[in-house]
């Protein structure tokens, strides 16, 4: 067992408590803009409060909690975000508050006046919500939420509306202007942690996300009368063309930074038992830290698609298209030099998922602690995470904070 | 032009007849058991009359039109089925209908007085009907319809009941006994003829067909948390497959007789962008006229499915399972003798779809005649075949007919 100043135990009750706010015989559901968030915000914002926080919601629709700093250098922003997908987990997102929220009581407890006001974030909407987007308040805060997603409208309300119906203010401008540093932890989702048996990730940058619909046309042909020879089955293009995605997208892992490429949507017409398939339609998740080998890949990918079987069309169109976000060198350093003086193991790594640290590092520089998942389970209600490993990244990320805060 | 007896204007005045009677709006639909398929057999039992046949509708609901013989000797079975599939075409099974109506009408005309009995018959429900069942009324002939689809049910109405509507009794035994031979004029549903530019293909056998169901279950993961080398990805599991099982039905094909492999549903869980596919479902349709080679492909696909990517496990159940059913040699014979007499061009193949001549083979040689498909369309409005092409099939199989009654 280390000694850590961070306290193990209300962080386990903290999460039990906010496990506890679910939408009924669904563990555990607590999606944004739902009743049940609601009744998890009011229970955090009491927790911020109890602990000394002068507590807010900002026009973006976050939760905010904030200790003055001594030497009014701006702000250092810790945070996450405490909504979940529906049967979701009790750590995604909820992990990385709880641990601010923590950090800042630890801070008290022990006396710590920093220099920077500490303030600590839920951001509103990091999953995908009800209205289809996702990271809709650190978005705001980082002045990029699109104004056309005021109108977006889920069962007759507004997107406008439900901001306000969580206290924010659509039509005013969230951008914060005085952060100088944000930290963020969060559960790995993946095996690598947990593989090889490492304490923390240190995130070197969020994988940019570019999604690619391909559709394969061939000709719909009766399955027992069209000779085998005489076929444009557009399902057999589209397996050879799932098998090369997968041998480029390993060959192009193997060759160092993070890389993926997934299809995660695959279906055909007419789907029949006696139809040869005339059309597939693949969608491709390709997630890189280096933006020239997502490019490379959508070029080997478009030369892929120019040599098809006879009978074979190719369609594509690229759905969306997100540059990779790194995070601050600086930071990754004190969280580095803190993790060897709590003799935690560490990797650097780089996160496929999208964060709000993604949004975040557009303000100021930005850092992430992974912990490690349980079998890399995440967004399911298998999801786990050991409260020791939470509770050690939080206090390599408090060391980090401390020794920000006292940098010249 | 050659000059036939058989006359290519009747046969062109009734398929349009017949193509006229359909579901309005829904060019061409004259389902089994629909109030549309009634107004098709009570034109064709008109019809029947006209051209001096007696007309009954059997036990088993097919529509028969007879012509007494001379000798006594039992019947030459001749005819298809006049329903169609929903949106289907004006060929398919109706072509072998009204050719058989002529060979009747020619014969009369002509003055050809036959030792055996001439019957033409429209198969009750060739194609799979609302009853979700198929070739009822040739099954019944041939003494082998379930007793338990009696009992199957749409909209309120059971298979007997229906049965019943159309003029059948489904409590008695449909089972024909005095046939001699049968035979079936179709159109070829592929593109073998037209490729090839032949005039006719005489089959010699139909293919029997076996459904494979196969779910490959690998691990749901997160695409972008997930490194390439950690997944257990379904898809790309069943990609691979796809393409093995291509491989070896071209293989197959290739070695000679009629085989072909066809994955004509496939499916995926949980088909989202950003998740690794955790199941993949594909249904197989393998087609084989010899036995032996189906076993092979299903003992190539079991130890296939033994030699899968670590993490991914397959599992397997056979659906059905039909038996090739090989047509007659003598009455293949005899409609080859009679292509070269007429000057018309043809090849032996398989049928890689079921017929009625299927069932009829059970009572007595059996032999089907095809003629060309456009560009192999079948069960859609394209469908098409030239009168002239079916007018040469039709003189053909009269002429083999009139082979077959003069034979000891």
């Amino acid at each position: 067992m280390r000694n850590l100043r961070i306290n193990e135990s209300r962080i386990a009750e903290d999460l039990a408590a906010l496990a506890a706010i679910t939408d009924p015989g669904r563990p555990w559901t607590r999606r944004a803009f739902s009743p049940r968030f609601d009744e998890g915000r009011r229970w955090l914002a009491a927790r911020f409060q109890a602990a000394g926080l002068t507590v807010r919601t900002d026009a973006g629709g976050n939760l905010l909690g904030r200790r003055a700093g001594g030497a009014g250098l701006g702000t250092i922003l810790v945070g996450s975000h405490s909504d979940t997908v529906p049967d979701g987990g009790r750590f995604d997102g909820v992990a990385g508050v709880v641990v601010a929220l923590e950090i800042a009581r630890m801070l008290d407890e022990r006396g710590y006046r920093l220099r920077h006001d500490l303030c600590i974030a839920d951001f509103l909407a990091e999953e995908v919500s009800v209205f289809g987007v996702s990271c809709i308040g650190s978005r705001a805060m980082a002045g990029v939420r699109p104004e056309a997603w005021n109108g977006l409208e889920h069962e007759g309300r507004s997107l406008a509306q439900a901001i306000r119906d969580v206290g924010g203010n659509p039509d005013l401008g969230a951008k914060a202007e005085d952060i100088r540093a944000f930290f963020e932890l969060h559960i790995e989702q993946g095996v690598v942690l947990e593989s090889g048996g490492t304490d923390l990730g240190l995130v070197t940058a969020i994988a940019g996300i570019t999604r690619i619909e391909v559709t394969l046309t061939g000709r719909p042909d009766h399955a027992g009368t069209t000779p085998m020879g005489y076929r444009a089955d557009a399902l057999v293009a589209a397996a050879a063309l799932v098998t090369d995605i997968e041998t480029e997208a390993t060959r192009l892992a193997q060759m160092g930074s993070h890389f993926t490429a997934t299809v995660g949507e695959f279906s055909i017409t007419p789907g029949a038992a006696n139809v040869v398939p005339g059309s597939a339609r693949l969608l491709i998740d390709a997630r890189a830290v280096e933006r020239p080998r997502m490019e490379g890949f959508i070029a080997w990918l478009q030369a892929r698609m120019a040599d098809l079987p006879a009978g074979i069309r190719a369609d594509h169109r690229i759905l969306s298209d997100n540059a990779p976000v790194p995070m601050d060198p600086g930071l990754i350093s004190l969280l580095d030099q803190a993790a060897a003086t709590l003799g935690a193991s560490q990797i650097l790594m780089a996160s496929g998922a999208g964060h709000d640290a993604a949004f975040m590092a557009r303000l100021a520089p930005a850092a992430m602690v992974f912990v490690p998942s349980l079998a890399g389970r995440s967004h399911c209600p298998e999801e786990f995470s050991e409260i020791s490993d939470i509770a050690l990244g939080a206090e390599v990320m408090a060391e980090a904070i401390l020794a920000f805060d006292a940098q010249k």
